[in-house]
């Protein structure tokens, strides 16, 4: 493989082979120019905390790094300095990814600063929080809390027990927990840093309760002392984010003027009386909830930088270390010559193509959504749903390939020096907050649910008795360009499956598909019988738990290979593309024999072609073992930004 | 459930559930009763290192903890103070594992000084060694090292590069470490607390290597100072185990005097030439190495005490933790009432039944090799194989649960308060030190093949020449008393296996006997195929190895299986056995679902068949859920060891 300097100009000092250049910038994909100057421009240096430090030298450490990176420019990005400012979508999520490539501890103070505290504000204000608050959330003077979850009701937003009671009498809210559970709990910036929160709870006006609200609160003062009716908790150290300073937060009858209320969805007005443009208080919480989806985008996309990071580690390390000598390899093998090595490492970096193709399809509908473009209601819904997923898939994932590299590194990997440990500590809690990843999946699978019974009930009013089920299952499933991509791929495989090798796309087309249409279908049904049994209602659905799971999962497989392959046709580069042809392939296949079983149980697959399911991954990974340095390239990670010792010489 | 006394006596403080104390006395099985005067005198109080201290701290900590068990009788047990001295290896286990249930760094010490410095000592020294050593390894006067990993050499111990060379001139021996890739690393007591080390490399006698030997070298003096040709690293924060001072040994030509050699299987004579009992150099390095397999035992066990504490810990939360209200549950519904959650705990749980029954098993082959009765060289290896895969399995398992216990607690799981999050980091490790698991799985594989090997050719000359596959596979299988009683099940079920039920206990003996059986022969066929084709021999046989794995595994589960089926058979008490018949089941119906596509496969079971497996997994769960309480009570990690925030009200 031959050198190249890298494009654009500014990377100039990091030298990628020819191949790692150009798959970096098909997985970049759209937003290749952006992530090439991110990556040129991101002051990369210092980026990683001391090993070793304690909690409170974390915390200092992690503010002041978070500090100087807004002052260059990777803090705030995407939210608007005041009312009607600016903000970008787009920068906000690639500025967060860039962060996520280095430590983890100031990537999430970042989103609790400007995603959630400043996104609050941004969403759920209007125009007098936006000129009071956002300069100073922006520049870092007002830190900022985000007080949604309790201790009693984690996952369980609806439930809130918090109350905003609206005080005529003085036009005043009262901020009150009435119970231990209705404590604010894991609370970034609360337990040292924060001076303001944005608290959700019940609003209550004239002894009437219309559901979550939130409103600005004034936790400590300007020299940082604890304001009078609020109590807070430090959690101290924790498994990871070390620099977050989580707390507890308590509210003693506090009050705050009216209008700190955050009332774009529904408020208070002059006359004392509750009014809010959203009728229906169910539909005005998941619009008021449904503005913070940028959240859960960037931690999904956070996790699947975590994940490339340790493969990169990992990978890099394979190429270098050897154990045992063999014949013809007197000096010891090379670890990414072992075939068990490499089922090991490459088909998770083959996912972490899928999954960063996936990303640059969210991040488009984020975008479209949020951005200046008209969207719909579905849109949003849509994009909720689909940020959901790849939250809880990317950050299982990465919890997974984190602790693959760190199993695969050996006793090496296990010290502190060469970062996977640190990375495995950070990156756990991202299968639990921004939403506890099975809540989520829950949630994908509700929302096919629900797409399944509408294009039902739509084909029954146009008539069509006779509507089939396939004809069902497109209509929810094929709706986005890669989506129609992969459908047309799986016709043609349908016409002649029996002919279709291991690789061929149009038969993993078919498998993913049939995975998600057959198993949306068949949760349908059981659905449909659960609500009509007499009985534990509560007990009947509770059984299909795990079969709600397996549909999510299903879908958000098939999007992501869906994504994959419309990466693969976008590549120009005749290398890169057959490279990635493998990599596609092997997503694949790793996916079709994790669940080899189903295909077995319902008969879309024969026990012989089953078997060589296996072989053909070993042989794809075989394939791609020459290539595996440029593969960790492309996943983007500038060699320069690893500073784990194992990688010096 | 009705709350008794648990016996004996000194454990009246804690009270146990009637069903708890009979499950737990069923699975401490044949050695119940050391078991519980163990956590009747174990001083417990001040067992937790307290959250967050830094490397230094922890290390100092877990030294005046380590003096102090030590001084209560629970350190040094299993090592002999002087030659000829008693050296149970009951003791040392069963000491091991009450450890194992409170701080894993203190654990780890212990093994370090008593386990490995004492045991090479003891293992490969001879009465000189005894007299002159021992008294202070059990003192914890001398604090020594176990050094035999080297940077370059990490799973490979016959290629270590350290070389003791015998210098005839002043009669001593010349340790020196060549290479940077020689020097020994991860060594615990290196970097701070050791002044002796038990060296591991090539002894090497009139120009000629004799292979690995060990010999004792001092590193520093008694003021702690390092000593003159030994460099010492510090490997400083890791992952877990900080109070582990782990670190790296460097050797320039260091003398020590000829009798340092530890020669029990081989020396220097008075005349200078090497001399050995064992001719074959071979033969003598699994000699030596084998004496160590206590280690592993005790490893493994300890890691099941981890996942023990850790599902303890997440099934006591889960009874008591509430997440959304449903139809008849106002207040919210417990989370080990959702299915999804108790398909996450319950089967672990049951795994850690069966573990620790084939751990109860593992034991007695340890007592039987190195205790008073006469033993053969097949118990030796035999008892070699089943430690490395218990070693593997239980170290595996125990990241595995440790992590979902995590997960199952959500963010407060995360809070180092409740313990999981350090207990995760700490036992990471356990899977690759003592011989990485994957490494050992490939151990237990070759042995099997041997095996198999020499049933093939003791049936061929005994003119069997028909030798039906099966005979041979029940040559190599059933050799246990636990094996027959397995092997009788199966013979039931296989002559009407479409009669079964899914918890049929004779089917599942068929299924994981036949998943071994096939899978071992396989393997054997592709291993002659391999070695007779031409062409690369370490690629040939490097594609096997996912297979050498599955085989390796299949027949670890069937070992499993057969241990807790023993285990049920002997519990006397209805009520504990009725629920151990059901964990069995949820063991073995965890295990064949893992593997469903193989099964389907190699036509092992029905599509329709297969398909049910799932909802009987869930029946078990809901089945046993009632008893969730004293199935963790029977785990035997008592409720007053667990000091996690989360438990308390």
């Amino acid at each position: 493989m031959t050198l190249t300097d890298e494009t654009p100009a500014p990377l100039a000092h990091e030298r990628l082979t020819t191949l790692g250049a150009a798959l970096r910038t098909a997985l970049d994909g759209p937003y290749a120019a952006e992530r090439a100057v991110n990556r040129a421009t991101y002051p990369a240096e210092g980026s990683l905390r001391p090993v070793g430090l304690g909690v409170e030298e974390s915390r200092d450490w992690t503010l002041a790094r978070l500090r100087a990176l807004d002052e260059a420019g990777f803090g705030s990005a995407g939210v608007p300095e005041r009312a009607g400012g600016h903000a970008d979508p787009l920068e906000a999520v690639l500025t967060f990814e860039t962060l996520a490539k280095t430590d983890l501890s100031v990537t999430i103070k970042s989103g609790v600063q400007f995603g959630l505290f400043g996104g609050a504000i941004a969403n759920l204000g209007t125009a007098w929080h936006h000129d009071t608050f956002l300069p100073g959330v922006t520049s870092m003077e007002l830190l900022g809390c985000f007080a949604m979850t309790e201790l009693g009701h984690g996952s369980d937003v609806a439930s809130l027990e918090t109350t905003l009671t609206y005080v005529p009498a003085t036009d005043e809210l009262e901020v009150h927990s009435p119970t231990a559970a209705s404590t604010k709990a894991y609370i970034g910036n609360a337990a040292r840093d924060g001076r303001m929160a944005a608290v959700f709870g019940q609003l209550v006006v004239a002894g009437e309760s219309h559901g979550v609200h939130t409103v600005l609160v004034p936790i400590r003062d300007e020299a940082g002392r604890v304001l009078p009716g609020v109590t807070v908790g430090d959690h101290g150290h924790k498994g990871g984010l070390l620099g977050i300073d989580n707390g507890t937060l308590r509210f003693d009858r506090v009050r705050v003027p009216r209008r700190m209320l955050l009332d774009r969805y529904g408020g208070v007005g002059e006359d004392g009386a509750y009014r809010s443009a959203i009728a229906d208080p169910n539909r005005r919480f998941f619009t008021m909830l449904g503005t913070l989806v940028r959240g859960r985008v960037c931690v999904g996309g956070g996790g699947s930088m975590a994940a490339r990071r340790a493969l990169s580690i990992a990978t890099r390390h394979a190429l270098r270390r050897r154990q045992f000598p063999a014949p013809g390899r007197p000096d010891g093998v090379l670890l990414l010559d072992y075939v068990v090595h490499q089922r090991r490492l490459l088909p998770l970096v083959a996912r972490a193509y899928a999954f960063g193709a996936a990303q640059n399809e969210l991040i488009g509908a984020l975008v479209h959504v949020q951005g200046e473009d008209e969207s719909t209601e579905r849109d949003q819904r849509e994009l909720e749903t689909f940020a959901a997923g790849m939250k809880a898939m990317q950050t299982w994932f990465a919890n997974r390939a984190v602790q693959e590299a760190r199993e695969a590194c050996g006793g090496a990997g296990y010290l502190s020096e060469n970062e996977l440990t640190a990375l495995r500590g950070d990156v756990d809690i991202f299968a639990t907050f921004e939403g506890d990843n099975t809540v989520l999946m829950q949630l994908v699978a509700k929302a096919l649910l629900t797409d399944y019974r509408h294009a039902w009930s739509a084909l029954d009013r146009s008539g069509v008795v006779q509507a089939t089920t396939r004809a069902v299952g497109e209509m929810v499933m094929e709706r986005t360009a890669a989506g129609l991509m992969l459908d047309r791929l799986a016709s043609t495989a349908r016409r002649r499956p029996e002919e279709t090798t291991l690789v061929d796309r149009g038969w993993h087309a078919m498998m993913f598909e049939d995975r998600e249409r057959h198993s949306l279908e068949s949760l349908a049904r059981r659905m449909r019988a659960a609500s009509k049994s007499g009985g534990d209602q509560f007990e009947a659905f509770n059984r299909l738990g795990p079969h709600v799971q397996f549909v999510a999962r299903a879908h958000m497989e098939r999007v992501t290979l869906a994504a994959l392959v419309k990466l693969v046709d976008a590549c120009e580069d005749a290398e890169a593309r057959e490279v990635l042809e493998r990599v596609c392939s092997l997503y694949a296949l790793s996916s079709i024999a994790g669940d080899r079983a189903w295909f077995l149980e319902h008969n879309r697959v024969t026990a012989a072609r089953s078997k060589a399911i296996g072989d053909q991954i070993d042989a794809l990974c075989r394939e791609l073992r020459p290539h595996a340095l440029a593969l960790v390239e492309g996943l983007g990670i500038p060699r320069g930004w690893l500073a784990a010792a194992l990688l010096e010489d």
